[in-house]
C-alpha cells in the first residue's frame, strides 16, 4: 500500500461542500488501485491510502484564529504530500485591511508552497459545449492549457505600497519584475506541458511596451532551444484576450506572467461556458503542490447543497497526477466525471433541459458509482 | 464658415488607405453643414472647413527620418483642433529596439499630447450581429464604453528597465503608479461619460492584491459623491474578463487603468466581432484630442484597397463630437455608415452572403452618397 497525506483546506462558502464530496473520491480511487489490472486477488501493493488533515484558511481561519493562514495550516501543507483547496472568501471580510483579507492568506501559502507554476487547463466538453456564450462552432473542440507564473511578478515585487509623489500627490505603487531564472523555470514547465499536448506554446506578454516583458520574451525564446519538438510563438496579452474570443481553438499551451494569467486564465475558462467544472494545479520545484477549483466560494448558494463538485473532483485527479504521479487514479476519476456527466446528471450551474438535475451531494453519490 | 485645422497621420500599413477615405467624408460632413437646417438660403455661418496637413508616423516615419515620431509631427499635432492617426507598425520594424519602434511613436504622441482619457466604444449594430463569435442572444445590443486611462499605469511609470538582483540575475522591471491626481481626473471623465449614456459606472481594478489598485478605488469612490445621479460599480479585472464573454450587456461604461484597459477594450471589441468597425478618441485637459481606429495596421492587406474605412470614419465622427464639439456634423457620419450598412455594402471583413463586396474606395465613395 502507498500512502500519501493530503491536507484538505475546505475554506469557505461552497468550500467545505466540495472537500467533502472530492475526499471520498479521492479515497475509492485510491482503494481501488491495483484492483482493476488485477481483479484477483488484489494486490494491496498498488492499493493507495490517503490520511487527511482539515485545516482552516481564508475567512474560516479569520473568524477562528485572527489570521487568513495561520502557520499551523501552512506547516500542515508544507509537509503533506500535496494540498487540496476549496474557496475562500466572502461578503463578510470584503472589507478587511489587506492582510486580514482571506485572498492574502491565499498568496501567502503560494508563496509559503513555493508553488510558481499555476495549471489552468479549460476544455470544452462535448456534453457542455451548449453552455459557452460562444457560438456552437467556436466552442467546440476548445482544448488548451494555461500555464501562469504565480509567485512572481506584480503580485509580489518589490517596492509596493503608499507614498507621495514630487508634487505632493498620494501614489500608490506596484512593481513588475521578473528574473531570468524566474522566466527560465516556468517557461521549462510550460515546454514540458506542452510537448505532452499538442506541441504548441505561446508565450503571452506586453515585449512592446514593458521591460519585464522584454526580458521574458528574451528568456522564452532562449529556452525554446532545449525543446525543439515544440513550436513556440509570442502574441501579445491584448491580441490574445481577443484571440481567445475569436479563435479559442487556436490555442494549445499558453505560458505567461501572473497578472496576464489572472486574466487570460479567467477569460478562457469563462469561454468553456462551465467553471464550475475546471480544476487547477499549482507546482513548485518539489514539495507539495495545491490543487483546487478556479470557481470561487460562492457564498450566495453555500451550504444549500446546490454546488457543483466537479472542478473540485477534477481538481483531485489533477492531484492525483501532477502531485503524486499517479496517472491511473488521476484518469479512473477523470472517467467517471465523463461518465456521470454522460448518464445526465447536472447540478444547476450546468443544467439543460432533459438531463438530471441533482446538488453537490447527489453529483458527489453519482460519481462514486463511476469510479 | 468655422475652420479648424487636422492633422492627418495615415502612418503603416493600411493606414494611408483608410484615412484617404475618412478625410473625403469629413470634408463633405463639413460642407454640408447649415444646409441641413436652413436648405436656402444657405448660412455660410454654420459651414465647417477643414485645413488638413499630413505628417509622417510610425514606421513611415521611422524610414523617412530615423524616428518614430518625428518633432515636427509631434509640433504639427499640438498645434492642430484635432488628430486623426490610421494605423502604425509592421513586420518590418517589429525587430527594431525599443526607442525605434513605431509603437513607441505611439506612446510618445499620446503623452506630447497630454491625452489621458482613451475612449473606447464597442458596439454591435444589428446589421452585424452575425460578426460576433458570441451567440446572437449573448451579443445583440451589447453598447459599452470603455475609458483607459492612457498616459499613467506601468506604460509610463518609473523605475523601469533591467538590472541585477541581489542573487545576481538579470531582472526587467516596471512601476505600476498612479497618483490621486491622474485618477481623478480620469474618473471625473468617466462619470461625465456614464451620466450622458445609461448612467452606470463599473471600475476595473486588482485591489485585493494590487496598492495602486486599493488608491484607485478609494479615489474613483470618492469622486462618486460628485455624480450622484451615476451608478457606481467595482469589479475585480480577472472578474471582468469573464463577465466580457459571460454577459456583456452587464456593461454601460468602465473606467480602467491602462494596462487592464489595454486588455478589456481588446477583449470587448472582439466580442462585437467587427473591429474593422470601431474607433477610439483620446483626449487630455485641453488641446488636441487623437482619434484612430482600433484596429491595426494590417500589413497583409495593404495596399490592396481590401481595408474597412468605417472604423477610420467613425474615427473622425469621434473628433467631431468630442475634439470639435460638432455633435451635428459627427451624427450626420454616424447615421452615413447606418445608411451604408443598411444598404448592404460591406467590406470583407464583415461581409456575409446577401451583402454586396466592396473595396475601402468604394465603400468610401457609397458612405458619401449616404453623408
Ligand atoms: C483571489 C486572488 C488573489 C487570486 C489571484 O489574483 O491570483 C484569484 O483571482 C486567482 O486567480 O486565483
Ligand atoms: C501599440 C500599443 C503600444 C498600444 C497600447 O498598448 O496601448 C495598442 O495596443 C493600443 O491599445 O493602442
Amino acid at each position: 500500500t502507498k500512502r500519501y497525506s493530503i491536507t484538505l483546506l475546505p475554506g469557505d462558502g461552497i468550500g467545505p461542500e466540495v472537500i467533502s464530496v472530492a475526499k471520498n473520491v479521492l479515497k475509492l480511487a485510491g482503494s481501488l488501485e491495483g484492483f482493476l489490472s488485477f481483479p484477483f486477488p488484489v494486490f494491496p501493493l498498488f492499493r493507495i491510502e490517503f490520511s487527511f488533515q482539515e485545516m482552516p484558511m481564508g475567512g474560516a481561519a479569520l473568524d477562528l484564529t485572527g489570521v487568513p493562514l495561520p502557520e499551523e495550516t501552512l506547516s500542515a501543507a508544507q509537509r503533506a504530500d500535496a494540498v487540496l483547496l476549496g474557496a475562500i472568501g466572502g461578503y463578510k471580510w470584503d472589507k478587511n485591511e489587506k492582510h486580514l483579507k482571506p485572498e492574502t492568506g491565499l498568496l501567502q501559502l503560494r508563496e509559503g508552497l513555493k508553488v510558481f507554476a499555476n495549471l489552468r487547463p479549460a476544455t470544452v466538453l462535448p456534453q457542455l459545449v451548449d453552455s459557452s456564450t460562444l457560438k456552437k462552432d467556436v466552442a467546440e473542440g476548445v482544448d488548451l492549457m494555461v500555464v501562469r507564473e504565480l509567485t512572481g511578478g506584480i503580485y509580489f515585487g518589490k517596492p509596493r505600497g503608499f507614498g507621495t509623489n514630487e508634487k505632493g500627490e498620494d501614489i500608490g505603487f506596484n512593481t513588475e519584475v521578473y528574473s531570468t531564472h524566474e522566466i527560465d523555470r516556468i517557461a521549462r514547465v510550460a515546454f514540458e506541458i506542452a510537448r505532452k499536448r499538442r506541441g504548441q506554446l505561446c508565450s503571452v506578454d506586453k515585449a512592446n511596451v514593458l521591460e519585464a516583458s522584454m526580458l521574458w520574451r528574451k528568456r522564452v525564446t532562449a529556452i525554446a532551444s532545449e525543446y525543439p519538438d515544440v513550436e513556440l510563438s509570442h502574441m501579445y496579452v491584448d491580441n490574445a484576450a481577443m484571440q481567445l474570443v475569436r479563435y479559442p481553438k487556436q490555442f494549445d499551451t499558453i505560458v505567461t506572467n501572473n497578472i496576464f494569467g489572472d486574466i487570460l486564465s479567467d477569460e478562457a475558462s469563462m469561454i468553456t461556458g462551465s467553471i464550475g467544472m475546471l480544476p487547477s494545479a499549482s507546482l513548485g520545484e518539489s514539495g507539495p503542490g495545491l490543487f483546487e477549483p478556479i470557481h470561487g466560494s460562492a457564498p450566495d448558494i453555500a451550504g444549500q447543497d446546490k454546488a457543483n463538485p466537479l472542478a473540485t473532483i477534477l481538481s483531485a485527479a489533477m492531484l492525483l497526477k501532477y502531485g503524486l504521479g499517479e496517472a491511473n487514479a488521476a484518469n479512473r476519476i477523470e472517467n467517471a466525471v465523463l461518465d456521470t456527466l454522460n448518464r445526465g446528471f447536472r447540478t444547476g450551474d450546468i443544467y439543460s433541459t432533459g438531463n438530471k438535475l441533482v446538488g453537490c451531494k447527489e453529483m458527489g453519490e453519482e460519481v462514486l458509482k463511476s469510479v
